[in-house]
Formats: structure tokens, C-alpha cells, sequence
């Protein structure tokens, strides 16, 4: 037998192997529908318990990753994603637990009205079916994304970096022990049983099966998804994420806003990226904000009037504006008036958070009608873009295409609706 | 210069005019961000008088796609679809009439609230951006959808069958002048410059510029789009719709229902094609109802058991269930209670519209909690599924997929949604 043999075989082993998590997602939906609240939150209680008592496995299990990850000499940011902790295990459980305390999602009137005809319409919340979540080698999006998936009475696929395969694995094992104790079928939660990257290929073209493909991780994984699927995804892109000072802008409020928006926590996609600021009150403004923010330990870089303004600020080059740096890191640009920051962030945003900071009224209305994001804000810190911060519970990301779904993604957004009409017989005319 | 040459230089300039489009209407769908309620409703009242006053130009160019159409044979539904008259004309207008008099789908707050963290949230409608509609040689839907689109502050491309090309042209026009008169760019609504079938595989990979694709038409037609597209699609599929009669029947209401389901219009989407029929009160139920619905004009296919029951009934085959007929055509089969016909919809069911014939509350709900569809009935004729009939004035189709829009997809169907969050100063702890 060639080499070559071997590998289709293996090929179309997988291919099948795929097909029938599908067909059993696909079928794991259906009982779904008809589960009760208090199973499905039962079951999520129940996860949250088997995490805690298995926590010493899942420990094992997860060394063994962080073992192999070492001997092939993974980055340190890397690690520190994959690697559990007693710690880490606890936010999981309680996790579980606060998605369970959640309103339901599911049978929810969403509106309901009579027409002239005698029909009575009532537009009903449902699942989505059967959604497929594409993660990197955080281990912990596992519990997260499948107890949102199975909070709003959706089947899924996990398929988690293949790097925490053994990790994943070991609490994909407590999910489902949840599942059982609710007398839910275990196949609502599901994973590819090889850490083949191959497997990504075959998931995004069960669209027999699957209903939404929700992509969590870095620019190339999204795009290498966008461009893959043939089932519709719900695409979670970058923040590139601008705060511009106007100038109606409080002096009060604007430095421990922008340091805050860039520094509380600079890997989050929330995190202020460029700063504008109007040239008008930019001398004012800036060099007090600049020393905190370098204070802070901040990295500036800006065009050549910032640099004019602050000696130690670096040259920004094209291709900063469009950067996410995930990092202590801000670029800086004098803009002349609200219509060249609306401009700017036209050309360089990504559509995630975007903030003006001013006193004026009509300023900000402006900004907020004209700013196509997300979620546009006035004086308020771009880190707030987060499902927890807007009361939403916990959240898989903060979706930045328009269909669907847009901004922070929770259970009540991996629903769907359907039209319930009832009459006394009537008849069309 | 070969063939060859010529044919992929035709290709090239094709693509680039397809590139160009989808960057006006970019463009033009800014603007319509921020245009006003009223110059949205003046554009779509001062299109309806363009048609009116262009009506024989309309005609005209209606000749010409008529006489090139009966030239290459064409059936005569389809040049039935195809022509247009004095009175399809003043549809149309009277229709953008209709869509101008609808309530506003933009600016609408769609919920707001208060964090303890001092966050103001509202969550608030906006258009989609840029709307690419594929249809059929049926160009009073240049009117239809492109008035949806302009409603809804989203700039389309439209996209119609080549054998419309000249009555579609002159159509758009009156909406271009409707778009001037208003002082809209005119390139919120345009089209390929030429007929060309290379034109609709161009616009479904113009993911830069077009947010979703509606393809209306066919089943060959949606699932070359659903297949092709590199954008995401609202995906209006068959109606294989069923009606139940139910143990509990009232068969004063059966008779009228099934009759009206099916034989009021043959040819729409909601038309009902196949009925199910409790065994327990088959006897007594579809004799009477077989006799009036082949006295309507329909030709019956059914099971063995069904045949037994009506000599003239035809045998239905196994496609039979799964087909959409579209025509006086109804197969018709027992089944052994509610599971069965649960089953049996499940199956062969396409998720558009399904009835229950049931005077039963239990089987009602249960029917229409299990059953995955977009509308689901209990005493009501499947006809009634439109957008008018569910009193949200005119509608593109019946959307049958999960995603962003289930069931009718009218004006509010097509906007999405940003956050806006304001504080005095907020920073995240």
C-alpha cells in the first residue's frame, strides 16, 4: 500500500467520521427542542460539578499538552492560553453555573398581534440547530461556548486547537457527563474525535448538518474560515478600536479614559488601538495624557505634529493605523474637526468599538449615527465592550459583520425565531 | 486577436464594471446613512410617478424583451412572467406607494437599559449597507425589491434575468429619478451595465462591498447563489407545505382549508402540496374533501391506502413527497397520529409553512413547538403565508433558513443593528 493510499483512506475515514457527528448533532438538535429550561439548566450544573470533582484529571490531561506544546518550543503567550489551573478550572464551573442562573432564551413571545384576517400571530424564540465552534488552543472556550451552545438548546461541534486536544477533551467528558445526568443526549456536545486539522475542512462543508460556524481566534483563523465555509458564519473580527477627543472633550475625563481604554487590559479585542485627537485642543490635551500613558508603560507612536508635541513619540507608518496591536501600543493623530475623525475611522476601523469623548450633544449624535461599529460610545471606556459589562451574561465574542447577529454574542443570539399562527379555520380570499 | 483573447478581455472589463458598481454602491450606502425618513419616502413617491409618467417607455422596452423571448421559444409561464401591461405598471407605483407609507425600519430604538456601571445602552436599527438581489426575467421585481432596499436605508444591486434586460432598465430608471428628485445619490439602486450571465458569479464574490445576497427565483437558482457565494445569502427556498388533519378535525373547517391551501393560487410559495391524514378519520374526512378538491380541478396522488379510499386517486412515488408542485397537484397519505405526521414533515417537510387541522389545544401546541419551520399554523390556510397577510406590508419572499431573517422579509427584515453606549467618563475597573 502506498503512502498516498494510506492518506486518502485516512481522508475519507475522517470525512466520515465527520458525517456521523453531524448526523448525531443533527439528531441530539432535534431532542433539544423539546427539552425542558429545567433540564438543560440542570445539565449545565451538572458540568460545572463533574468539572470540579474531575479536576485532578483534567490537570493530567492538560500537562500532557503543555508537555508537548514545550518540547516543540511554543511561545510563552501560547502557553499561558493552554495552560489550567485549579483556578481556571473554578471560573469554568462557575461559568457554567451563571450561564444556568440566565434567563431562558428559548420560548420567549418576541411579538404577538392579531390581523384583520382572525390570525393570531405570535413570532417565538427557537434554537439554531446545530452551530460549529472553531477555537484556537484555549481549552477553557470549551465549557464557555458549549454551555451558551446548550444554554439556548443548541447541539454543537467543538473543535478546539489541536494542541489542547487532550485538555479539551478531558472537560468536553464533564459537559457530557452533565448532559447524561439530565437525560440529554451526550451528542449535543460533540468534538471531532482525531486532532486532525483536517477536520476544520470537513466541519465547514457539513452543511447538511450544521447551521452556524462560529469562528473564535486570530485574523488568519477568521479568514481562513470566511473563505472555507459553506455554511453561514458568524464572524468575530478584530477590534481596531479608536477613542478621538473632540474638542468639546472634558480634560477631566479624557486621560483616565484613554488610559484606561488602552491599558486596563491591552490583549482584549475592546482595547483602544488608535487615539485621535483635534487638533484644536490637541496642545491642551495631549501632553498630559502621553506622560500617563507612557508612565503606564505604553509604547506611542504618531504622525509628525504628535511628534512635534512629545519628543519620545515614535513615527507611525501607514500600516499602523490599520494594526491591531493587542499590546501596550498606541498610535496617535492630530484630525482636523469631527468630519476628518469620522473619515479616518471610516478607512482604518473594523467595525468593533469606537468612541468619541465630548461634551457636546450634537457631536456625539453625530458620531454615534455616522460611526458604522458595532457599538459606538460617548465618554465611555472602549474596555466596557464586553456581553458580562452590557448585562447580557457570559458572551462567545463580539460579532462584527451585520447579518444576524452584531456585538456581543450570547445565548440569546444564537437563537432563531418562528412564526406560530393560529384561526378559527380561516381561509384566504 | 483569437477568440480566446477577446472573450477573457470581455471578462476582465466585465469584472472591473462589477468592481466599479459595488464601490458606488458602497459609497451610496453611506449616504443613505445619513439621509432623512423623509427623503427615503419622497425618492420612493417620486419613482412610483416616474412609472406612471414612463409607462409607455416601460411598455416599450417590455416589446423588446417580449419579442426576443418569443423568438428563442420561450414557454409561456415564463413570458407570462415576463410581460408587462398598463396595470402591472400601476402595481408597482401603488406598491412603492405602500412601502413609502410604511413606518420607518431605521432609527428605531429596539431596546435600551441602565448598567450599575453607569452605562446607558440602546440598541438601535440600521440599514445592512449594500443588498445584491438576484431574480428571474419577472421585472416588476426591480420595483419591488429596490423599493424594500431603499426603504430600508441599504443601497442594492439589482440583478434580474437577461431576457428582462430592457424592461428592468427602464424600470430602474424611474427609480434613479426617484432617487435624483430626492436628492439621493443614484447609485443606491443600479445594476450590470449588460445582460451577461458572467455578471451574477462576479457580484456573489464582491464581498468588499455587498453585505448580503438575496436570490429570488427557483430552486436552480438558489443553490447555484447558496453555492457560489463568497457573501452571505438570505435564502428563500421551496414551500413543501403540509396540512394535517388531526384526530380532532373539525370537518366543517377541513373542507374550506384544504381547498383554500392548496387551489387558491397553485403557483406561490405557500401553497399547501401535500395532506396528511389521520387514519382514525380518514373515512370520514377525505371523501367529501377529495371530491371537492377534484371537482376544484386537482389531480390527486396518494398511498395505497388513500387510492382505496378514492378509486381516481393517482399513486404517488417517493419524490412525489419531497416535490414542490406549484400546480393543481396534491399527494395525499395516512398516517397513524400526530408522531407520524411529525415524522413524515420532518422528513420531506422544506421549513417553509406547515398547518395542523385541530380543534385540540395539546396537539396544537405540540405541533407547533416540534415542528421546524418558518411559520407554523394550527386552522389556517397556508396561503396566508406573506408579508402582507402578516400586516408587514410588502416582503421580498419567505425566508426559510435560521439565520438574521426567518419567514416573511419585508423592510425591517433587512436592517441590522448597532449599540450605543454613553457615560459620564466610565472607566472599566
Amino acid at each position: 500500500m502506498t503512502a498516498e493510499t494510506v492518506r486518502s483512506m485516512t481522508g475519507d475515514s475522517l470525512a466520515e467520521d465527520m458525517q456521523t457527528l453531524g448526523r448525531q448533532a443533527r439528531s441530539a438538535a432535534q431532542a433539544l427542542t423539546i427539552s425542558s429550561e429545567a433540564q438543560r439548566n440542570q445539565a449545565l450544573r451538572e458540568a460545572a460539578s463533574a468539572l470540579r470533582r474531575n479536576s485532578e484529571d483534567i490537570l493530567a490531561a492538560n500537562r500532557q499538552d503543555m508537555d508537548q506544546a514545550r518540547a516543540r518550543g511554543t511561545a510563552k503567550a501560547f502557553l499561558d492560553r493552554l495552560e489550567l489551573s485549579e483556578a481556571r478550572i473554578e471560573t469554568m464551573a462557575s461559568g457554567l453555573e451563571n450561564i444556568a442562573a440566565l434567563p431562558d432564551p428559548l420560548g420567549r413571545t418576541l411579538a404577538a398581534w392579531e390581523q384583520p384576517s382572525g390570525l393570531r400571530i405570535e413570532r417565538r424564540s427557537v434554537p439554531l440547530g446545530v452551530i460549529g465552534i472553531i477555537y484556537e488552543s484555549r481549552p477553557n472556550v470549551t465549557a464557555d461556548a458549549g454551555g451558551l451552545c446548550l444554554k439556548s438548546g443548541n447541539a454543537a461541534i467543538l473543535r478546539g486547537g489541536s494542541e489542547s486536544h487532550h485538555s479539551s477533551g478531558a472537560i468536553l467528558d464533564c459537559l457530557q457527563a452533565g448532559l447524561k445526568a439530565a437525560e440529554l443526549p451526550d451528542s449535543a456536545l460533540q468534538r471531532p474525535a482525531t486532532p486532525d486539522r483536517e477536520a476544520v475542512g470537513h466541519l465547514l462543508r457539513l452543511n447538511t448538518y450544521i447551521d452556524l460556524i462560529v469562528p473564535r481566534g486570530g485574523r488568519g483563523l477568521i479568514e481562513r474560515v470566511s473563505e472555507e465555509s459553506r455554511i453561514p458564519v458568524l464572524a468575530h473580527l478584530e477590534g481596531v478600536n479608536h477613542c478621538y477627543l473632540h474638542t468639546a472633550a472634558d480634560p477631566a475625563k479624557s486621560t483616565p479614559l484613554v488610559v484606561n481604554a488602552k491599558m486596563r487590559r491591552t490583549g482584549i479585542c475592546g482595547a483602544a488601538e488608535t487615539l485621535l485627537v483635534d487638533r484644536q485642543v490637541a496642545q491642551t490635551l495631549l501632553p498630559p495624557l502621553l506622560s500617563e500613558l507612557r508612565a503606564a508603560g505604553c509604547e506611542l507612536r504618531g504622525d509628525e505634529e504628535v511628534q512635534a508635541l512629545d519628543s519620545a513619540v515614535i513615527p507611525a507608518d501607514e500600516a499602523d493605523w490599520a494594526t491591531e496591536y493587542l499590546d501596550a501600543i498606541l498610535s496617535v493623530r492630530l484630525v482636523d474637526g469631527l468630519e476628518e475623525a469620522l473619515a479616518h475611522i471610516a478607512r482604518y476601523g473594523s467595525g468593533h468599538t469606537e468612541c468619541i469623548v465630548t461634551e457636546e450633544a450634537e457631536a456625539a449624535d453625530t458620531f454615534l449615527a455616522r460611526v458604522d461599529a458595532a457599538i459606538v460610545m460617548q465618554n465611555t471606556s472602549t474596555q466596557f465592550a464586553d456581553g458580562g459589562e452590557f448585562g447580557m451574561g457570559a458572551e462567545i465574542g463580539i460579532a462584527t459583520g451585520k447579518l444576524h447577529a452584531r456585538g456581543p454574542v450570547g445565548a440569546d443570539q444564537l437563537t432563531s425565531y418562528k412564526y406560530l399562527v393560529r384561526s378559527a379555520g380561516a381561509t384566504r380570499p
